[in-house]
């Protein structure tokens, strides 16, 4: 079974997808700067889903099993967590990137983006990978409260960019494992600005309304769930 | 009866707009820089409606008769269109922008949006109209194809913006008047820059997927109709 190694998974975000994917009988890693908490988490997951095929490594070790490679750690972790990792990825891996660049990253607030100099987070990070990996931007706008209330399918569309097409219908397989969930095909990787500013559109929303995960979906799309 | 007068009514949104609010039984005025244009619009949406109650005039007189102001012309005719009717407009009226800062303006794509001085083309028409009145964001993401078909329901939230609370709940009472859309408060007028792009993104979505009018619902939020 492919694995699907998560970085940053002890964080809220990647917890949620983690367990989501374990839930689908995907085989997970965790992934953490610090083994030991990895390991914690991993065991966190275990006990809420029983049969999950998980474990907790750093993320250097994370990455280097697993040809999908999600990263959800903050703004302010990205730069550092990818060279950590850049020199164990797979050829080929499909890396996922979930980063919002929320103006926090720089002690403001959580409802603000900041403009990073390749146009997006997503962006960013295909310049740190180099091109050994395909570079894809998802999962920004799933809230990580609605990823962890298993009981409850999400409510809400999934953007994916990319500019390989295969590296995009992929990350649509992944989508299509978290019920309630639906993949949108965005095109190329420069447009996941968009995708970027609509989560955090959406935290805003969730301050301004009081909600704890307001969600998005798009209207008058042909039904299709692998763009 | 308030009278709304839409600028840039001749055009796709401005004329799909005036036809939802006088199929309401609003009274509308169609605003345009030629005042024939604006006469031969009021006309056909009398031949659609015909009990509607709209007329057409020049841009600068349209305003100096209507509390609630509508901007709906393109990016390229915002600044010209501001500059001539900034003089008629009455203290204290709800100034609603639906531009969208779109690369087409400079002869590039509908898709791609560019970043204004000010952060948003709402907060480029607050600077130019001043503070005699109160400036709102609102109408960005409802696709115009959608509002001229009449007999179907658009679906689509509207996200709306603006530092007046009450002005928000003014257009969030003229949301109301369109079957379909759910008027979903953002906040503050600097928070246009979300709505703005958000429209941008659908734009990219209808021609990635061809269709005329994707739209967006946002899931998870209380169901609020004025903010």
């Amino acid at each position: 079974m492919e694995k699907i190694a998560i970085v940053g998974a002890t964080g809220q975000e990647g917890f949620g997808l983690a367990l989501r994917w374990a839930r689908a009988g995907e085989s997970v890693i965790i992934g953490s700067r610090d083994p030991a908490r990895a390991r914690a988490s991993a065991s966190e997951l275990k006990k809420m889903i029983p049969d999950a095929v998980v474990e907790g490594l750093a993320n250097p070790d994370a990455v280097a099993q697993a040809k999908m490679v999600v990263l959800t750690v903050p703004l302010a972790a990205q730069i550092a967590a990818l060279k950590s990792i850049r020199g164990r990825l797979q050829p080929g891996t499909v890396f996922i990137d979930a980063t919002v660049p929320l103006e926090k990253a720089l002690g403001g607030r959580l409802s603000r983006v900041i403009q990073l100099w390749d146009g997006s987070a997503a962006e960013q990070t295909a310049r740190y990978v180099g091109k050994q990996v395909r570079v894809a931007g998802a999962f920004h706008c799933l809230s990580a409260e609605a990823l962890r209330d298993l009981e409850r399918p999400v409510d809400s569309d999934v953007l994916i960019t990319g500019d390989s097409r295969e590296a995009r219908a992929a990350v649509s397989a992944l989508v299509a494992k978290i019920p309630g969930a639906r993949a949108v095909d965005l095109g190329p990787l420069d447009n996941s600005r968009y995708a970027e500013q609509l989560a955090a559109l959406l935290i805003t929303l969730n301050l301004r309304h009081r909600v704890p995960a307001s969600g998005i979906r798009f209207t008058g799309l042909p039904d299709v769930k692998d763009g």
